[in-house]
Protein backbone atom coordinates (compact mmCIF):
# COMPACT_ATOMS: atom_id res chain seq x y z
CA UNK A 1 0.00 0.00 0.00
CA UNK A 2 0.65 3.81 -0.18
CA UNK A 3 -0.58 6.92 0.92
CA UNK A 4 -1.86 9.77 -0.89
CA UNK A 5 -2.72 13.30 1.52
CA UNK A 6 -4.72 15.24 -0.61
CA UNK A 7 -7.47 19.07 -0.25
CA UNK A 8 -9.60 19.28 -2.53
CA UNK A 9 -8.89 23.12 -2.95
CA UNK A 10 -5.41 22.06 -4.97
CA UNK A 11 -5.00 21.77 -8.66
CA UNK A 12 -1.81 19.62 -8.05
CA UNK A 13 -3.87 17.10 -5.93
CA UNK A 14 -6.60 16.91 -8.32
CA UNK A 15 -3.89 16.22 -11.12
CA UNK A 16 -2.48 13.66 -8.60
CA UNK A 17 -5.71 12.20 -8.28
CA UNK A 18 -5.86 10.86 -11.94
CA UNK A 19 -2.74 9.62 -11.90
CA UNK A 20 -1.87 8.09 -8.44
CA UNK A 21 -4.18 4.16 -8.48
CA UNK A 22 -2.44 3.64 -11.95
CA UNK A 23 1.40 4.66 -10.57
CA UNK A 24 0.58 2.06 -7.49
CA UNK A 25 -0.89 -0.76 -9.55
CA UNK A 26 2.15 -0.62 -12.25
CA UNK A 27 4.01 -1.40 -8.72
CA UNK A 28 1.58 -4.35 -7.26
CA UNK A 29 0.23 -1.30 -4.65
CA UNK A 30 -3.23 -0.23 -3.21
CA UNK A 31 -3.42 3.48 -2.36
CA UNK A 32 -5.21 4.83 0.79
CA UNK A 33 -6.34 8.16 0.42
CA UNK A 34 -6.54 10.68 2.65
CA UNK A 35 -8.49 13.90 2.89
CA UNK A 36 -6.32 16.95 5.03
CA UNK A 37 -7.40 20.36 6.00
CA UNK A 38 -4.47 21.74 4.09
CA UNK A 39 -4.94 25.71 5.41
CA UNK A 40 -4.94 24.75 9.16
CA UNK A 41 -1.78 23.44 8.19
CA UNK A 42 0.14 25.92 6.80
CA UNK A 43 -1.23 28.16 9.62
CA UNK A 44 -1.18 26.15 12.57
CA UNK A 45 2.12 24.03 11.74
CA UNK A 46 3.85 26.63 8.90
CA UNK A 47 2.74 29.94 9.87
CA UNK A 48 1.72 30.77 6.44
CA UNK A 49 -1.56 33.16 6.49
CA UNK A 50 -1.78 33.57 3.11
CA UNK A 51 -2.42 31.78 0.19
CA UNK A 52 0.17 30.38 -1.91
CA UNK A 53 -1.39 32.35 -5.21
CA UNK A 54 -2.07 35.31 -3.25
CA UNK A 55 1.59 35.96 -3.11
CA UNK A 56 3.73 38.18 -5.56
CA UNK A 57 5.45 36.51 -8.36
CA UNK A 58 4.57 32.77 -6.92
CA UNK A 59 0.64 33.20 -7.24
CA UNK A 60 1.10 34.02 -11.07
CA UNK A 61 3.81 31.25 -11.63
CA UNK A 62 1.53 29.01 -9.72
CA UNK A 63 -1.40 29.63 -12.12
CA UNK A 64 0.87 29.57 -15.06
CA UNK A 65 2.13 26.15 -14.10
CA UNK A 66 -0.63 24.18 -13.79
CA UNK A 67 -1.66 25.11 -16.94
CA UNK A 68 1.01 24.00 -18.87
CA UNK A 69 1.83 21.06 -16.06
CA UNK A 70 -2.21 19.54 -17.21
CA UNK A 71 -1.47 20.04 -20.94
CA UNK A 72 2.05 17.99 -20.19
CA UNK A 73 0.59 15.65 -18.58
CA UNK A 74 -2.85 15.53 -20.85
CA UNK A 75 -5.00 15.92 -17.96
CA UNK A 76 -8.17 18.01 -18.82
CA UNK A 77 -7.92 21.57 -16.75
CA UNK A 78 -10.42 23.96 -16.41
CA UNK A 79 -11.34 24.79 -13.20
CA UNK A 80 -14.72 26.66 -11.75
CA UNK A 81 -15.38 29.38 -9.17
CA UNK A 82 -12.94 28.80 -5.86
CA UNK A 83 -14.44 30.89 -4.15
CA UNK A 84 -17.95 29.54 -4.37
CA UNK A 85 -16.29 25.34 -3.90
CA UNK A 86 -17.17 24.37 -0.66
CA UNK A 87 -13.84 22.62 0.09
CA UNK A 88 -14.03 22.14 3.39
CA UNK A 89 -17.13 20.03 3.12
CA UNK A 90 -15.81 17.94 0.36
CA UNK A 91 -12.58 16.82 2.69
CA UNK A 92 -15.36 16.30 5.21
CA UNK A 93 -17.64 14.48 3.35
CA UNK A 94 -14.68 12.37 2.09
CA UNK A 95 -14.05 11.17 5.38
CA UNK A 96 -18.24 10.57 6.16
CA UNK A 97 -18.07 7.99 3.10
CA UNK A 98 -14.57 6.92 3.89
CA UNK A 99 -16.02 5.19 7.11
CA UNK A 100 -18.43 3.26 5.53
CA UNK A 101 -16.80 2.47 2.62
CA UNK A 102 -13.20 3.31 1.42
CA UNK A 103 -13.24 2.86 -2.32
CA UNK A 104 -16.84 4.59 -2.40
CA UNK A 105 -14.84 7.65 -1.07
CA UNK A 106 -12.07 7.31 -3.54
CA UNK A 107 -14.16 6.83 -6.44
CA UNK A 108 -16.30 10.07 -4.54
CA UNK A 109 -13.01 12.21 -3.85
CA UNK A 110 -12.10 11.58 -8.02
CA UNK A 111 -15.11 12.75 -9.21
CA UNK A 112 -15.03 16.21 -6.37
CA UNK A 113 -11.54 17.24 -7.71
CA UNK A 114 -12.88 16.20 -11.47
CA UNK A 115 -15.69 18.96 -11.33
CA UNK A 116 -14.28 21.41 -10.09
CA UNK A 117 -10.64 21.10 -11.58
CA UNK A 118 -11.94 19.86 -14.97
CA UNK A 119 -15.56 20.79 -15.54
CA UNK A 120 -15.71 24.55 -13.94
CA UNK A 121 -18.72 22.90 -12.05
CA UNK A 122 -18.02 23.37 -8.50
CA UNK A 123 -19.95 21.94 -5.75
CA UNK A 124 -21.50 25.00 -4.02
CA UNK A 125 -23.32 22.88 -1.44
CA UNK A 126 -23.91 19.97 0.42
CA UNK A 127 -26.37 18.93 -1.67
CA UNK A 128 -24.53 19.15 -4.57
CA UNK A 129 -22.22 16.97 -2.88
CA UNK A 130 -24.76 14.78 -2.22
CA UNK A 131 -25.42 14.24 -6.27
CA UNK A 132 -21.97 13.68 -6.57
CA UNK A 133 -21.97 10.86 -4.15
CA UNK A 134 -25.02 9.56 -5.75
CA UNK A 135 -23.34 10.00 -9.09
CA UNK A 136 -20.48 7.83 -8.05
CA UNK A 137 -22.47 4.98 -6.21
CA UNK A 138 -21.03 6.65 -2.27
CA UNK A 139 -24.40 7.83 -1.28
CA UNK A 140 -23.82 6.10 1.76
CA UNK A 141 -24.44 9.02 4.50
CA UNK A 142 -26.56 11.58 4.03
CA UNK A 143 -24.33 14.24 3.34
CA UNK A 144 -26.76 17.43 3.82
CA UNK A 145 -28.12 16.00 7.50
CA UNK A 146 -24.66 14.55 8.59
CA UNK A 147 -22.03 17.28 7.38
CA UNK A 148 -23.87 19.72 9.99
CA UNK A 149 -22.30 17.41 12.79
CA UNK A 150 -19.71 18.04 15.45
CA UNK A 151 -18.33 14.37 14.77
CA UNK A 152 -18.13 15.10 10.94
CA UNK A 153 -15.75 18.60 11.85
CA UNK A 154 -14.01 16.39 14.48
CA UNK A 155 -13.58 13.78 11.82
CA UNK A 156 -11.75 15.69 9.61
CA UNK A 157 -9.47 17.39 12.55
CA UNK A 158 -7.96 13.92 13.73
CA UNK A 159 -7.46 13.53 9.95
CA UNK A 160 -5.78 16.24 9.46
CA UNK A 161 -3.58 16.00 12.90
CA UNK A 162 -2.52 12.14 12.10
CA UNK A 163 -1.55 13.63 8.65
CA UNK A 164 0.98 15.96 10.04
CA UNK A 165 2.06 13.37 12.26
CA UNK A 166 3.11 10.78 9.79
CA UNK A 167 5.02 13.95 8.37
CA UNK A 168 2.88 15.88 5.97
CA UNK A 169 3.37 19.43 5.70
CA UNK A 170 1.78 19.84 2.30
CA UNK A 171 -0.85 18.95 -0.60
CA UNK A 172 -0.56 16.86 -2.53
CA UNK A 173 2.37 14.73 -0.69
CA UNK A 174 2.62 10.56 -0.84
CA UNK A 175 3.65 8.23 1.84
CA UNK A 176 5.30 4.87 0.81
CA UNK A 177 7.60 2.54 3.18
CA UNK A 178 7.78 5.61 5.20
CA UNK A 179 9.13 7.93 2.40
CA UNK A 180 7.30 11.21 2.07
CA UNK A 181 7.40 12.94 -1.69
CA UNK A 182 5.64 16.14 -1.65
CA UNK A 183 4.26 17.52 -5.27
CA UNK A 184 2.82 16.29 -8.28
CA UNK A 185 6.59 16.75 -9.85
CA UNK A 186 7.36 13.78 -7.56
CA UNK A 187 5.52 11.44 -8.97
CA UNK A 188 8.53 10.16 -11.11
CA UNK A 189 10.55 9.86 -8.00
CA UNK A 190 7.65 8.17 -5.68
CA UNK A 191 7.86 5.58 -8.88
CA UNK A 192 11.76 5.29 -8.37
CA UNK A 193 10.97 4.08 -4.73
CA UNK A 194 8.17 1.81 -5.71
CA UNK A 195 10.38 0.16 -8.24
CA UNK A 196 14.10 0.37 -6.22
CA UNK A 197 13.18 0.38 -2.94
CA UNK A 198 16.60 2.57 -2.18
CA UNK A 199 18.27 5.78 -3.66
CA UNK B 1 20.54 30.32 -24.63
CA UNK B 2 18.30 30.06 -21.21
CA UNK B 3 18.55 31.70 -17.44
CA UNK B 4 19.89 29.86 -14.43
CA UNK B 5 19.22 31.59 -11.16
CA UNK B 6 20.46 30.47 -7.98
CA UNK B 7 21.90 31.55 -4.25
CA UNK B 8 24.76 29.51 -3.35
CA UNK B 9 23.07 28.59 0.01
CA UNK B 10 20.67 26.17 -1.64
CA UNK B 11 21.02 22.38 -2.19
CA UNK B 12 18.81 22.25 -4.66
CA UNK B 13 20.77 25.04 -6.55
CA UNK B 14 23.88 23.01 -6.35
CA UNK B 15 22.40 19.69 -7.86
CA UNK B 16 20.77 22.44 -10.59
CA UNK B 17 24.53 23.50 -11.40
CA UNK B 18 26.22 20.18 -11.58
CA UNK B 19 23.62 19.75 -14.56
CA UNK B 20 22.26 22.71 -15.99
CA UNK B 21 24.98 23.50 -18.88
CA UNK B 22 24.89 19.43 -20.11
CA UNK B 23 20.61 19.49 -20.05
CA UNK B 24 20.99 23.12 -22.07
CA UNK B 25 23.66 21.81 -24.81
CA UNK B 26 21.70 18.48 -25.72
CA UNK B 27 19.09 21.38 -27.37
CA UNK B 28 22.22 23.79 -28.50
CA UNK B 29 21.41 26.18 -26.16
CA UNK B 30 24.32 28.34 -23.93
CA UNK B 31 23.22 29.04 -19.81
CA UNK B 32 23.40 32.26 -18.82
CA UNK B 33 24.01 32.10 -14.56
CA UNK B 34 22.57 34.85 -12.46
CA UNK B 35 23.46 34.77 -8.48
CA UNK B 36 20.64 36.39 -6.73
CA UNK B 37 20.29 37.17 -2.59
CA UNK B 38 17.21 34.88 -2.19
CA UNK B 39 16.68 36.16 1.35
CA UNK B 40 15.84 39.15 0.48
CA UNK B 41 13.27 37.97 -2.37
CA UNK B 42 12.05 35.63 0.45
CA UNK B 43 11.50 38.67 2.82
CA UNK B 44 10.63 41.80 0.69
CA UNK B 45 8.53 39.80 -2.00
CA UNK B 46 6.74 36.41 -0.23
CA UNK B 47 7.14 38.25 2.95
CA UNK B 48 9.10 34.95 4.07
CA UNK B 49 10.86 35.60 7.51
CA UNK B 50 11.92 32.06 8.06
CA UNK B 51 14.40 29.93 6.34
CA UNK B 52 12.83 26.95 4.83
CA UNK B 53 14.70 24.15 7.07
CA UNK B 54 13.87 26.13 9.86
CA UNK B 55 9.85 25.39 9.43
CA UNK B 56 8.48 22.42 11.85
CA UNK B 57 7.84 18.91 9.17
CA UNK B 58 9.23 20.94 6.02
CA UNK B 59 12.35 21.35 7.21
CA UNK B 60 12.81 17.82 8.03
CA UNK B 61 11.30 16.50 5.22
CA UNK B 62 13.79 19.11 2.84
CA UNK B 63 17.47 17.99 4.70
CA UNK B 64 16.40 14.03 4.34
CA UNK B 65 14.59 15.06 0.08
CA UNK B 66 18.53 16.73 -0.42
CA UNK B 67 20.28 13.39 0.43
CA UNK B 68 17.89 11.47 -1.03
CA UNK B 69 17.49 13.40 -4.40
CA UNK B 70 21.77 13.93 -4.55
CA UNK B 71 21.76 10.12 -4.66
CA UNK B 72 19.27 9.16 -6.84
CA UNK B 73 21.11 11.77 -9.25
CA UNK B 74 24.45 10.48 -8.17
CA UNK B 75 25.63 14.21 -7.41
CA UNK B 76 28.19 14.49 -4.22
CA UNK B 77 26.64 15.72 -1.31
CA UNK B 78 28.17 16.61 1.68
CA UNK B 79 27.80 20.34 2.81
CA UNK B 80 29.87 22.25 5.10
CA UNK B 81 28.52 24.11 8.29
CA UNK B 82 25.83 27.29 6.62
CA UNK B 83 26.51 28.97 9.11
CA UNK B 84 30.17 29.76 8.54
CA UNK B 85 29.92 29.86 4.52
CA UNK B 86 29.86 33.27 3.41
CA UNK B 87 27.25 32.98 1.20
CA UNK B 88 26.21 36.86 0.36
CA UNK B 89 30.16 37.72 -0.41
CA UNK B 90 29.75 34.11 -2.90
CA UNK B 91 27.18 35.79 -4.43
CA UNK B 92 28.88 39.23 -4.94
CA UNK B 93 31.49 37.83 -5.83
CA UNK B 94 30.02 36.05 -8.48
CA UNK B 95 29.36 39.37 -10.01
CA UNK B 96 32.67 40.43 -9.56
CA UNK B 97 33.93 38.45 -11.69
CA UNK B 98 30.69 37.80 -13.64
CA UNK B 99 31.43 41.45 -15.13
CA UNK B 100 34.97 40.80 -16.20
CA UNK B 101 34.55 37.39 -17.46
CA UNK B 102 30.87 35.49 -17.87
CA UNK B 103 32.54 32.03 -18.50
CA UNK B 104 34.60 32.67 -15.45
CA UNK B 105 32.05 33.63 -13.32
CA UNK B 106 30.31 30.05 -14.22
CA UNK B 107 33.62 28.34 -13.20
CA UNK B 108 34.09 29.88 -9.96
CA UNK B 109 30.12 29.28 -8.96
CA UNK B 110 29.99 25.54 -9.89
CA UNK B 111 33.31 25.44 -7.51
CA UNK B 112 31.74 27.84 -4.74
CA UNK B 113 28.65 24.93 -4.67
CA UNK B 114 31.12 22.33 -5.08
CA UNK B 115 33.12 23.06 -1.85
CA UNK B 116 30.53 23.70 0.46
CA UNK B 117 27.51 21.57 -1.02
CA UNK B 118 29.96 18.40 -1.76
CA UNK B 119 33.23 18.69 -0.07
CA UNK B 120 31.90 20.40 3.31
CA UNK B 121 34.76 22.93 2.96
CA UNK B 122 32.71 26.14 2.94
CA UNK B 123 34.52 28.85 2.10
CA UNK B 124 34.50 31.32 5.42
CA UNK B 125 35.88 34.85 4.02
CA UNK B 126 37.12 36.64 0.93
CA UNK B 127 40.50 35.35 0.76
CA UNK B 128 38.53 31.63 0.91
CA UNK B 129 36.75 32.99 -2.34
CA UNK B 130 40.03 34.23 -3.76
CA UNK B 131 41.55 30.99 -3.57
CA UNK B 132 38.75 29.42 -5.29
CA UNK B 133 39.04 32.12 -7.73
CA UNK B 134 42.85 31.69 -8.37
CA UNK B 135 41.86 27.60 -8.44
CA UNK B 136 39.36 28.33 -11.31
CA UNK B 137 41.36 30.76 -13.09
CA UNK B 138 38.76 33.17 -12.20
CA UNK B 139 41.21 35.63 -10.01
CA UNK B 140 40.08 38.89 -12.31
CA UNK B 141 39.70 40.55 -9.50
CA UNK B 142 41.24 41.41 -5.91
CA UNK B 143 38.21 39.73 -4.10
CA UNK B 144 39.21 40.53 -0.49
CA UNK B 145 39.72 44.12 -1.06
CA UNK B 146 36.39 44.22 -3.52
CA UNK B 147 33.80 42.82 -1.84
CA UNK B 148 34.02 45.60 1.13
CA UNK B 149 33.01 48.17 -1.45
CA UNK B 150 29.74 49.58 -1.86
CA UNK B 151 29.42 48.93 -6.00
CA UNK B 152 29.25 45.50 -5.46
CA UNK B 153 26.48 45.23 -3.12
CA UNK B 154 25.02 47.53 -4.90
CA UNK B 155 25.79 44.86 -8.04
CA UNK B 156 24.19 42.22 -6.37
CA UNK B 157 21.31 44.00 -4.96
CA UNK B 158 20.48 44.94 -9.03
CA UNK B 159 20.90 41.52 -9.52
CA UNK B 160 18.32 40.39 -7.22
CA UNK B 161 16.10 43.20 -8.68
CA UNK B 162 16.68 42.35 -11.95
CA UNK B 163 15.40 38.54 -11.54
CA UNK B 164 12.37 39.67 -9.44
CA UNK B 165 11.75 41.55 -12.65
CA UNK B 166 11.92 38.64 -14.68
CA UNK B 167 9.47 36.93 -12.76
CA UNK B 168 12.09 34.53 -10.53
CA UNK B 169 10.56 33.93 -6.48
CA UNK B 170 12.73 31.07 -5.47
CA UNK B 171 15.98 29.18 -6.42
CA UNK B 172 16.94 27.56 -8.41
CA UNK B 173 15.01 28.89 -11.25
CA UNK B 174 15.59 28.14 -15.25
CA UNK B 175 14.01 30.62 -17.82
CA UNK B 176 13.80 29.47 -21.66
CA UNK B 177 11.90 31.81 -23.83
CA UNK B 178 9.71 33.76 -21.11
CA UNK B 179 9.09 29.95 -19.49
CA UNK B 180 10.08 30.17 -15.91
CA UNK B 181 10.84 26.63 -14.06
CA UNK B 182 11.25 26.52 -10.45
CA UNK B 183 13.17 23.87 -8.62
CA UNK B 184 15.66 21.18 -9.71
CA UNK B 185 12.89 18.95 -10.00
CA UNK B 186 11.08 20.77 -12.92
CA UNK B 187 14.75 19.92 -15.20
CA UNK B 188 12.73 17.23 -16.71
CA UNK B 189 9.68 20.09 -17.65
CA UNK B 190 12.63 22.21 -18.88
CA UNK B 191 13.78 19.77 -21.17
CA UNK B 192 10.37 19.17 -22.95
CA UNK B 193 10.38 22.87 -23.71
CA UNK B 194 13.48 22.71 -24.96
CA UNK B 195 13.26 20.00 -27.55
CA UNK B 196 9.22 20.78 -28.37
CA UNK B 197 8.92 24.63 -27.37
CA UNK B 198 4.74 23.93 -26.21
CA UNK B 199 2.85 21.60 -23.81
Amino acid sequence: MLDFYFDFFSPYGYIASTRIEALAARHGRGVRWHAFHMRSVMKDRLGLTQALTALPLKGDYIRHDIRRLARWLDVPYAPGDTAAFVNVAADRAFWLIHDQDAEAAKRFAAEVFRRHHALGDSPRDAQALMDIAVATRADLVDLPQALDGQACKDRLRDATDAAMAAGVWGAPTFIADGEIFWGVDRMPMLEHWLQHKEW
